[in-house]
């Protein structure tokens, strides 16, 4: 039994990805009222002309982002690029309107500012509540506590997309002490869309087609602060991870091959029944049978993740391969998820579960 | 001055991608004289009915598989899945004929028949020489040896396209010293044409496109004892390797993604001095310059392989990433320029070196 | 207000593409109740092995596909071969269930026996509602008829998905009497999905990506009877259409290109008001606004249809593109929508309205 | 036998597509030497930061495109945007030096001046010969005129890439006046390659994977001219062509359907032997066996073009499909063959005839 509890929200930067998949989400929640539709560059046009398919919001014209366009609502969702949000959010506090805030870029993420002022530049935003429900605390071996930090937040911080991946793939085996969580080595295949939609040489169709291609090799990219910071949540004393992602020829998915050492003396079941006992109540999040690998069109469109896990014991290694459709489990449906659980509303509440595949 | 060498070479296997890409690279050597060209299940059909890219024999009609059409050739290719081309051989030999024989398929790459069994199966064929020239021997940090061994060979053993991209990643590495040859992780991105012409439902365009997915996980892959030898040839004592390759919607290529941990004390620039001074002379494997990546598009249709190397000091990890064409450099490519080495001609001749992108 | 009138379903054919689809669609259905799933090949496997995508019902197990596992449901819909269908829903009528019955193949579609024989062959199985809800009939210049058609309707055939295209595409200007219906000359790009899921050589990724190729060319493909069928509905005379469907590297989508020369004397303005006026109440196809054209990927995994049209007065001809997603709106979204008419639902029921897009 | 007839030869606009291809076709002609190469906004970069396939050519620095620069080579190639070419040609000819000048851009292909300036704007630069060899003159059957008149030219205007496509796949039937060269439809599939390096948000890789979009709808597409300019050359009296490129989710090729009215009471036989004898004797222009079709896959980094063609008699139409690649065939590889015409070299020298498949 849903209560009705609708919601009306803004979103700004609707003319995006991360926006217009947020927009497609919204349309098919049933506690949702879509409101303002904020751009930049796009203000004035209407979604139609950047979002061809979102129908029902064809004709709506985009205004500014400005706070003004914002305040009113229930909830507001910034999908702005990074270093951005702070300051909307900021000004929104300070009008007095106090939405439920959630913002799909980084700048509310990072506990340590030091971290954050490594990897992205500039001062640190302040963390908000990690809007990541499956995510492991020390101890557990079912996640319950970040979705208790969740219930009832006004803030929340989406987790980034190459992140959800690695974390879902990688926690299990470190919250039950079955790997090592020093020298974890994790390689993605990553489809285009997580590079957003400003034009740029190597973005283009003639340059993607039949090409794969790494991007921030050895160790630069700001993914790694916030997977390591989440394996610490799982109870990782210390963690280093190798991280390299790879552009292959697709618009939307995340592979995740990410492997850790196996603790010595660990048995293959009990690698299994870690990961098992994770997942094995969570709506979003499913291990598949031994011996069987997730694809990313499995997951295409929704908000489920799909983890594979083998032990390779010539190699010494756990290896774990994840799935997720980068802008919805991976940022959208994460946020709405997450929304859900603040506002108190059913967790999968209007969020896909089936991909579209083939 | 290329001395007039001119061979007649008969394709076993003729009507698949490794004998059809073997064809367009003979089709292009300016001492190659096709001759006798055979299939199993296709014999009696023209070339042009299975590779209509390849004008210039479309009308040629295609054998059986006998040893009576291959004799009386000086050279004589086996494209055959694994496990044939022993028998295919031998049953060449007891003729009389005695051409070089060059064997695209596995069963003449490993040293260890305890290692074929595990892997492969059945009984070994035996050893042949190894159609990796640039494969660093003991001691050495410029390939030499290899050349020698291949010189007037009569036998070559073609590498896997996954072996020749892992080995190219890391043997300098290994044979400098400055990484460890225990627990390295390599992860690959590749192409559909690696997984052959014959039609199974997971490899349909409607299931590829979208979509990245692993296989062969968890340390199952039959090129992992391969990519062992090669590198305990670079100088390793033991080597373990956790290898994961994954279908990208990609035809041809292979990005290598392969990482070691750094021997501890090492300083970058030994690291890349280790790269550079491997690779600085070799005709078609070159390391980019430092911050830059390979791209698979680059190679593609190319015997060339491009390497990037970077150090992750966070990690403790060197980071390798090779591109390679899975049927160039990974196959037909490496297969001709074995060939040129044994028959005396310039190592180079009539392979491409450059790709065709976009 | 939605009346609460469910339904069980059974689906036979549940482990291809139509299917997959119309399973996908129907769990996010809220009337319906998905009962028995029936294979040939694949029965007594789940439908987790097939369908890894619909993870509701992973663990259901196929049963044959037998009139014994169908009757007993209240619809039950028919994903099998050209062919097929007949058989099964005669067996199941004289079982003396009486459900209605969706038939997602073309076993149903053509009234002209003799056409059937033609381009299928063997003997016609009927008749039965055709499950295109926009189809124009004589004299309407709005759908209305073939919605009647299908209200209380307990058999349904459900188009083609080259053929809703293409008819979408054209029918409002052969309705107004602004086009010709003669010499229509039709392209189309069309997805691999379409090809179905038996493994075939030329449906290979390796051979699908970085190619276009067309098939069934010169008149000879089994939709151009059922396109005549839908334009003489709409109004014309005499019908004669070259139809060209070409396979591009995609996994879903249609993209028709259909022209047709214009009638001597119409205006622009004519035209365009031809397409406004007939589809601007449907739920489903939307006409774009001038100069502006549809891409396949705004359908993608919606039941929407989008539709430009252009005159191009020096070539005396109208060019209308139409993009759908075969799978959707081309198959199972069709046969949805269509059903929900049948049983007295809201025709939008169900269905999604949005493209996951990019 | 081959004479020695060694020239220099400089691109302009070597950091695009068309100067690239140019370059990788120039590499590989055993009568090339290369020279100065130069560009406008990467001037002082070097060639690998922007074609990193081109490994021979990486280490060379580009030159700005000024006329001091392109003086002093045998050969000079344009590789410019529409409209910038007729002034570099006429300042290199006011230097007095007289390179043959090859235009790969739009500016010398059209005879009329008033077609010119109704679909580029601005002032005609004049009309060079055009480097289609195989074009038909009034008359002729098999092309010969054209030859001609490039043999000894010093300016080449090299065609678009979708104008060879139509071009080759219907001139044979306008010649033999088998076809009615009013009411011709040509659409076409087209690689992202030929929209050029310059980033655009459609032609991201997020935006084109699973998405198939037309462009230039209607008649507004510049190539149209050149059409019907070449195949009034064919015999036409008056052409009238709908054409309609749709963009595809390929890096390269050309999938041109082209259909035209059938002359009442002509044979298929008589339809046949038009396209046989036209393409008989070419080097690079095949006619496939009756009920095969091309796939731009057998022509990807090949100079060649692959014609189908069907009459179909219930539509009265014949329907031609050509397959090239836009930038060899399409563009460099017509540059090439047209060059070796003028220096009085072989035609096919240098020049690739296999595609690269799969």
């Amino acid at each position: 039994m849903v209560m009705h509890m609708s919601f009306s929200v803004a979103v700004a930067g609707a003319s995006g990805y991360a926006g217009g998949e947020t927009l497609r989400l919204l349309l098919n929640h049933p506690e949702a009222r879509i409101g303002a539709l904020t751009a930049n560059a796009s203000a004035g046009t209407t979604l139609g002309e950047h979002q061809p398919h979102l129908r029902r919001l064809a004709e709506v014209r985009l205004l500014p982002t400005e706070v003004e366009h914002l305040a009113g609502h229930d909830v507001v969702v910034l999908a702005l690029p990074h270093g951005a949000s702070g300051a909307v959010a900021a000004a929104l506090a300070a009008t007095g309107a106090d939405p439920v805030v959630v913002d799909l870029g980084a700048d509310h993420r990072l506990v340590d500012a030091a971290e954050w002022a490594a990897y992205y530049g500039g001062e640190h935003a302040g963390t908000w509540p990690y809007g990541l429900p499956e995510l492991l605390h020390p101890g557990e071996r079912v996640a319950a506590a970040q979705r208790a930090a969740l219930a009832g937040a006004t803030r929340i911080a989406v987790p980034g997309c190459n992140v959800t991946a690695v974390t879902l793939g990688l926690q299990p085996g470190i919250a039950a002490g079955v790997v090592e969580p020093e020298d974890l080595v994790a390689v993605l295949a990553n489809g285009y869309s997580g590079a957003g939609r400003s034009p740029k040489t190597h973005l283009l169709a003639s340059e993607a087609l039949g090409a794969a291609a790494p991007y921030a090799v050895g160790g630069t990219h700001r993914h790694i602060p916030e997977i390591a910071q989440n394996l610490r949540s799982a109870g990782a004393a210390r963690v280093s991870i190798s991280f390299t992602p790879t552009l292959v020829p697709m618009s939307r998915g995340i592979l995740a091959t990410a492997t850790a050492r196996l603790v010595p003396g660990t048995s293959p079941a009990a690698v299994r029944e870690a990961w098992e006992s994770a997942y094995a109540d969570e709506p979003f999040v499913h291990l598949l049978p031994e011996g069987t690998w997730p694809s990313t069109a499995a997951v295409a469109g929704a908000s489920t993740a799909l983890v594979g896990v083998a032990v390779d014991e010539r190699a010494g290694r756990v290896v774990t391969v994840t799935a997720i459709d980068n802008l919805v489990k991976g940022t959208a449906g994460g946020a709405v998820q997450s929304l859900n659980l603040a506002l108190g509303l059913p967790e999968t509440l209007g969020l896909p579960l089936e991909g579209v595949a083939p």
